[in-house]
């Protein structure tokens, strides 16, 4: 992999435009009940025709063997190596409730939960509390005044939370070395947050008093009387792509984790529909506006961690369907590619690589019948790291110089 | 990518031969015209056969959609990492002009150009003077004294030069902590050299003092009244081969950048002639003077930078014409790469992966029906790094011990 030092000094800004479609949770392993993967089985005419005619391979997100999360898995396909550039899980939970994370925040995802009289934990998802319910309780939470710091409870699915620690203007600087009050484990007390930080310390006090005050205005609210927090997390100071790849990039994405995600590298967010034709003509309005354009489909991992095969396979034709409205708009460099692999058949995201092409006037096609692990795995650009994906696509654009004389 | 230490603990002399031979700027892509590569076109009986009796792979001389220079590219087949091995654009220069560059030299490649009347750069390339005139204005240089530096000049085409300026006996070293003195823009005048290091201070004395210099000798030389020095460079201080391989190398090159650039490593350069039938012979005359010779063939890159598709296909056939001779001295492990692509589509080096292939009697073959880049894609060395060549190469020779008990 070449290294953000080397490719910022050979990256140059042209006309030429790039997108980057991302199929989450693309990859699959043959079905026990098809003996096909979800990409075999379905009906892909424009998928399968652009495979014959782009440079093909099977991407690594991380490493053999390492299933990423959707940080990791995103970062690698932005080119960032997904080891060196962490995005922590009360970051990644904000980002996907949709909050306004900012500098200097520090983000937790929680749980309400059931406190027995002994004062432990019964439950902990609270008996898995209707959204609404979350909602009212959130807003209490969102009440809550603090001396030193803004507390910002955003509600998820049933018991699921975020929060945000927001610093007040001339107030002290918050820290995210801080240790869980999840236990997680039932039968066990709420954990005091304590930080190994001396900086730490002062966060660790007002998110105390936060769980305490929390703890008194839901105590009524049984089976969700209690809360815990885990992964705090302040926004990792990420590379910008404007500075490393000279690109002006775009992120066209449905679901808020995905636009989270490319703000942090520096991506122009543009509102979008919940459809793939939507996003598509999201990117046509925008066409000259932007070098860029990352384009995030969710549908082929949500159908795959459900375990629905049948689903998977409609959410791949879905996307075959809407690819020519996307190949219409021409671009020099189109890229369809996975963040991971989820395998209905495992019901969860993977380790496996995952099948990827490229499509650039720059390319020897011919060696995959259609776009499949299988076909892919055919490929020309063989098992590569997904961070080469982007180095790739910039070549093609010509959007790199020659390193060395 | 085995490092270097490693290497170097496993490496052991013995009889066996390697041949290295280095088709410049091998690769390509389908060409517009023919929808074929110049390989798939070439007709290469020699090549094929050797191709379907060899490992076969595509190497990546730098990194997935990096274009290598000429630097990069070989250092990469000597085996050396091309991210941390640099060799600086005037020691390039000034090896392409066949100089004979030192220890403790700083090189720089120049141009003459036309200064106007308010001292501002009118014309960088001098309107192109011919190199009859260049070298009639380069010897003026180098009839420049200067008190603790000798300044050596090389005539290259048209305004094209380099220099070197080297340490006198017991002068002060030099440095090549330098800025450029071409502004590399019309409309400006030439800048004063200067260094960010205080040893170097002393040496941009030099080199100004020398531009003064020259700048005077050629006033009156109109267009090429002018002279911009930029790339300063020392020679990088490079492992050797026959430390870290155990080998004794040699170098058969017809090109000087090429001769220079396998001195760097420690190898041993032999006289040649322009063709590669010339070549074969040097190696077959010193045949038992060496263990490992690199056989640079040039004219695969020179077509392809011109842009024109036949000669680059004549140039492949040319070489498949000579290989039988090279096949005639058996050696125990037989190499075809390349440093990089140069497509003739596109008229310059590229990054795509290179064809390669391995002959020796440790190797399954039967992959590739032929050498060409879609059917090397297809062998049984997979995308690999170039740098993994010459470790490849020593195994197959028999030439690293085994690594732990």
């Amino acid at each position: 992999m070449a290294d953000f030092e080397l490719i910022k000094s050979l990256a140059r800004k042209t006309d030429t435009k790039i997108v980057l479609l991302v199929m989450d949770g693309l990859g699959g392993i043959p079905h026990p009940k098809t003996l096909r993967t979800e990409l075999e089985d379905a009906q892909t005419d424009n998928l399968d025709r652009l495979a014959r005619a782009s440079q093909t391979g099977l991407s690594i997100p991380v490493a053999h063997g390492i299933t990423p999360g959707s940080g990791p898995g995103h970062l690698a396909l932005f080119g960032y190596d997904p080891i060196k550039y962490l995005i922590g899980r009360g970051i990644l939970e904000a980002l996907g409730l949709d909050m306004d994370v900012r500098d200097g925040d520090v983000a937790a995802r929680g749980n309400f939960c059931t406190i027995g009289e002994d004062g432990t934990i019964t439950d902990r998802r609270a008996g898995r509390i209707s959204t609404d319910i979350n909602r009212e309780l959130a807003q209490r939470l969102n009440d809550i005044k603090l001396d030193n710091a803004r507390p910002i409870v955003a509600s998820g699915r049933e018991h699921r939370l975020a929060i945000i620690f927001r610093p007040e203007d001339g107030g002290p600087q918050l820290s995210d070395a801080l240790t869980d009050s999840d236990p997680q484990r039932e039968g066990l007390a709420p954990l005091e947050v304590t930080s190994s930080e001396i900086l730490g310390q002062n966060t660790a006090d007002i998110v105390n008093s936060f769980l305490k005050v929390a703890m008194s205005v839901i105590a009524d609210a049984h089976p969700a009387n209690g809360l815990v927090l885990r992964g705090f997390a302040t926004i990792p100071n990420l590379p910008q792509m404007s500075d490393v790849y000279a690109l002006n990039p775009a992120a066209i994405a449905a679901y808020p984790m995905y636009r989270g995600l490319a703000k942090l590298v520096g991506m122009n967010v543009i509102q979008t529909g919940d459809t793939i034709d939507q996003q598509i003509e999201t990117a046509r309005e925008n066409w000259n506006a932007h070098d860029f354009f990352f384009i995030h489909y969710k549908y082929t991992d949500s159908t795959g961690e459900d375990g629905d095969y049948d689903a998977k396979v409609a959410a791949i034709e879905q996307l075959d369907q809407a690819l020519p409205a996307l190949l219409d708009l021409d671009p020099d460099v189109l890229i369809v590619a996975g963040d991971h692999s989820t395998p209905s058949a495992m019901a969860a995201h993977s380790w496996h690589p995952v099948p990827v092409m490229i499509r650039s006037r720059h390319i020897a096609a011919g060696f995959s019948e259609g776009f499949t692990e299988r076909e892919c795995a055919k490929g020309m650009l063989g098992t590569m790291a997904a961070t080469d994906i982007i180095p790739l696509a910039l070549a093609n654009a010509g959007k790199l110089d020659k390193f060395g004389a």
